[in-house]
């Protein structure tokens, strides 16, 4: 089993050299977040995870959750780390100090949640879901919907879910069944069944919190017509503790390929009791607060998977003795060399590392942006928002199709050894793979980004970012050493808003051209953006080691990994560039029938 | 679970109208493989693989293989497959006569395999497996030898193994310790411990050859010093039948990733008897006669799983209702539109069509070349070889990347139904992930193409086939639909040589150049392979359809789909060729200790 190290030096690295964390919580206000305590939190955080969660990972595969007559048992050790996790207050870190959250900026959250994820990516769901009903209670619950709701949550002693997908529906809620009929007390009945329901029924709390979409009797039809419920699965009684059971049950849980530790539930909902948060017939604007952040969340999942994949294979490349270097023997007191002196390990050790490290710089560019955007400068939260916006699928899609490809790169570098499970390789990329679908599919996140975002706002969202890359290959076009990535920056930047006017002008003629085009440029996007921020970082390096850095392996380390993205993944804009302006013929020619022919 | 049937409208179209294999056979002299037989064959295989052997592929999943105390038992339903595959004489089609088979063509024997693997890959190993066996013992036994196990091998009463990896040693088969003591009789005492020995314990046979590379006492170090070894579970009695049990057991079995059917075993030889087959310290290039058949089966197996996802998607994406098309309601009396209708969503099935059905032109391409390799005319035969031995790993290597991308875009195609094992779709992926392992992996057949079959040949092996490329390209300059395709694959041919000889160049100064390049020189040249076969499949369904075939939808389709793999598919040349000129600095600076930094 892959030993999970939290990445620290990386982490401090783009915490504190490239995106100058402090800084913004010095503008932001965070006075909490000083740098004594982000230590501790990053120290501690890591401890927890290594220690407790890394541990429980392999076993927690290998046992699965069980269900039996409608309980649902995690397997042995999640209930008492979970408890562990709320004992140390990790579960409110970054939430509200009015619910009795400690308040701390949204970005150490995801420090926190990479950390969790790459150690044990099943026992992540439980708070990770959590958050997201947080967020959602946060932004559209009454007052007392967060005193009964959000405090519990925040302690971490209720969990939460989300509720959205049916037997017939998961991306198309517009056709949802579960309805919600009004009751004399201002309460409503819900009915329905959903499906898909992760941590929707386990052991670990002992309330759960169900944010629900249903329909009103009345409700227009369509997306114009969900409302969104607080279903929990115990009443609150008088005293706010969990009371009387309510009419939701778990039917029964889905058998997976990976994740097999996240309980993915049937949840019956038999004229339960619920309550409306937000406005009527408004569910779906509230269940994006919570999609959003599930997407970041979701994005991270490459970076977590791919991280773990990539500590995994680079311990067995040294160890593994395979083979004499081409160039002559390595370690001729061996039988063979380690396989790490060969080439193509070396390319496939690379392709993971430049692929996870961009992801991270990605990962905490857009942290700061979260926080620049909950803070108080309105017209720089509003940039932030509209940043975050377009980054957003970018972050989900591209992180999750990357992240797929680490994990199973890494299954590669084990060769045999990498497809038999006690090696715990190949549990990374059953985990990985359901990050592509779920929290919207990257086909999903693809129509969102060209066809929502970009040409949705007419290009502006894209030229939000775009302007900013366009002034930093401005700023740094005369680097000495960099000066040739950085025009191959510009040039693809350049590419990307002539690409964006073409198929919006295509568009406007076909619609059918927007989901033609979409995913190509989605993958197009992503790798530019990953130029961008390994050219930040190398940017850094290159400072650091100008200045004399204690620490020059790690930067010139850096340097060669940015080389190698550039080298050797950024040509692939041109095969997604060449797809994605290929249009819609070929692809809307066939009938259904000449599919099956 | 998708239900498999047999594409036997494509495969026809490839045997007859594409590739002609009756005017092969006449050729041949196999006087045996009349219509009559071909279709007999192709019919009732088909018959026996859906009806037979694919409803047991996910209880296989869900059984596994069961080990207890030594002996192993297949999945339910698994042992009576296979007694009615050798009742039905299908182990034996394409076996010598003089052996008991029935002396067919070995592209009928490819055209059956497909239909195993496609309907249930681990139980295909078992027969797949045997045929190994039966490759070697025919190439570089005695007559004794053959009369003895060859018999019983084709008859199907006994089956096969190769046992080449040891727990430290898998790609680096010269530092194995398996030892051959010779015995006064001329037998040898082998004792030693392999793993990963597909089909090495089961209950489905009577008797099990394991054939063992081991080392001589004073064998020369290395490869030169590798010798092969007959070891039957049970010594044949007077008889010639199983009698006394040999010291060979099995250890246990691997808990994989899939093929979860097919039994990974452990095998213990202690001092059991062993018989040297071939030359003593030959052993390597008799297993060679092995891994060549094998390693085309390996990468049939990514068509088999590609080919088993594409069926479930497309009856799934006719199915499933979800959004409406962008350009208006297709099915304005249901409640959303199928799938279907939805670009992205025909992108992913036009992307596993395209390969699935460019990978069964290339498997038939080979297949054919098998043939006149085993033929009467030498100098045909040995240009067939030349092919072969050019285009094994690329099959091998190329079919499964990118079988492994066509499962990962069925389960997409699914959404979050893909990822629950019960649809099955999530098997194909898993059984499939194996492909571009074993057999030696992916990077050794990269190695093995560009150089020991490219470099190594001077180049001769790879203008073996650019100049069919080249003189076809010339032959359909003027085509009047295809001519801007045929030009593409001809700008790509000439570029393969250039890349080639810079890459020839490079590797004379530095032999890491090699490696730095290999794999995705080899996906590029695999992305070419399929470029010429594709057009050769066009040329055809123009010719048909300008003398006005009854079945133009068929014809068509082709048309579009080759439209597809030029547009979409064939550009990512463009990516891997960056990547193969990048050079290897980027990839050998690094010192060991970096890469955990």
């Amino acid at each position: 089993m892959p030993e999970y190290k939290a990445p620290l030096r990386d982490m401090r690295f783009l915490f504190d050299e490239v995106f100058d964390l402090p800084a913004t919580y010095a503008a932001i206000g965070a006075s909490d977040a000083t740098p004594d305590m982000v230590s501790a939190i990053l120290e501690e955080g890591a401890k927890f995870c290594e220690q407790v969660l890394a541990p429980l990972n392999r076993s927690g595969d290998e046992e699965g959750c069980q269900w039996h007559d409608g309980v649902v048992t995690t397997p042995k050790g999640f209930k008492e780390a979970f408890a562990q996790y709320i004992e140390g207050g990790w579960n409110g870190l970054a939430a509200d100090p009015a619910y009795g959250g400690q308040g701390l900026p949204h970005s150490l959250g995801l420090v926190l949640a990479e950390m969790v994820g790459s150690a044990n990516t099943s026992w992540g769901m439980y708070p990770g879901l959590t958050h997201g009903a947080m967020s959602a209670i946060h932004a559209h619950g009454s007052e007392e919907q967060k005193q009964t709701y959000l405090t519990k949550l925040t302690e971490g002693r209720w969990t939460g879910t989300m509720c959205l997908t049916e037997p017939h529906c998961g991306t198309d809620l517009g056709i949802i069944k579960t309805r919600a009929v009004p009751q004399a007390d201002g309460s409503y009945a819900i009915s329905g069944t959903k499906i898909f329901i992760s941590a929707g029924e386990h052991d670990m709390s002992q309330n759960i919190v169900h944010l629900v979409l249903a329909k009103l009797p009345d409700a227009p039809a369509g997306t114009k017509g969900i409302s969104l419920f607080i279903v929990p699965k115990f009443l609150p009684d008088a005293a706010g503790e969990a009371g009387q059971r309510n009419g939701v049950s778990c039917g029964s849980i889905e058998h997976k390929m990976g994740i097999k530790a996240s309980a993915t539930c049937v949840m019956n909902f038999d004229a339960a009791i619920g309550y409306l948060i937000g406005e009527a017939n408004k569910g779906l604007n509230c269940m994006f607060t919570m999609m959003n952040h599930a997407r970041l969340g979701t994005g991270m999942q490459g970076l977590c998977n791919g991280e773990a994949s990539y500590q995994g294979a680079v311990r067995y490349a040294n160890e593994r003795l395979q083979m004499r270097a081409l160039t002559g023997p390595k370690a001729p007191d061996k039988p063979a060399d380690p396989i790490i002196v060969h080439p193509d390990v070396r390319r496939m050790l690379l392709t993971m590392k430049a692929f996870n490290e961009g992801n991270r710089a990605l990962t905490y560019f857009t942290a700061q942006l979260l926080d620049v955007a909950h803070g108080p400068d309105a017209e720089r939260a509003a940039e932030a928002e509209n940043l975050l916006a377009f980054l957003t699928p970018i972050c989900k899609a591209f992180m999750t199709e990357t992240g797929l490809e680490v994990t199973s790169l890494g299954m590669q570098v084990f060769g045999g050894h990498g497809y038999i499970r006690e090696w715990g390789m190949e549990q990374l990329m059953r985990d990985c793979r359901i990050a592509p679908i779920y929290e919207g599919t990257n086909g999903i996140q693809a129509l969102d980004l060209l066809g929502r975002k970009v040409l949705g706002s007419q290009g502006k969202l894209l030229r939000g970012f775009t302007k900013i890359v366009h002034k930093f290959c401005q700023a740094q076009a005369e680097h000495p050493q960099l000066k040739g990535q950085v025009a191959e920056l510009a040039r693809l930047n350049q590419q990307w808003g002539e690409l964006t006017q073409r198929l919006g002008m295509a568009a406007m003629k076909n619609p059918d051209e927007v989901g033609a085009a979409s995913v190509d440029y989605l993958m197009y996007s992503g790798y530019v953006t990953l130029a961008y921020l390994w050219l930040r970082m190398a940017v850094v390096a290159k400072a650091k080691l100008a200045a004399g850095a204690v620490d020059a392996p790690y930067y010139e380390t850096k340097l060669v990994t940015c080389d190698f993205y550039f080298q050797r993944l950024l040509p692939r804009t041109a095969a997604h560039l060449a797809a994605a302006e290929a249009g819609s013929d070929s692809l809307m020619k066939l009938s259904a029938e000449q599919f099956a022919l």
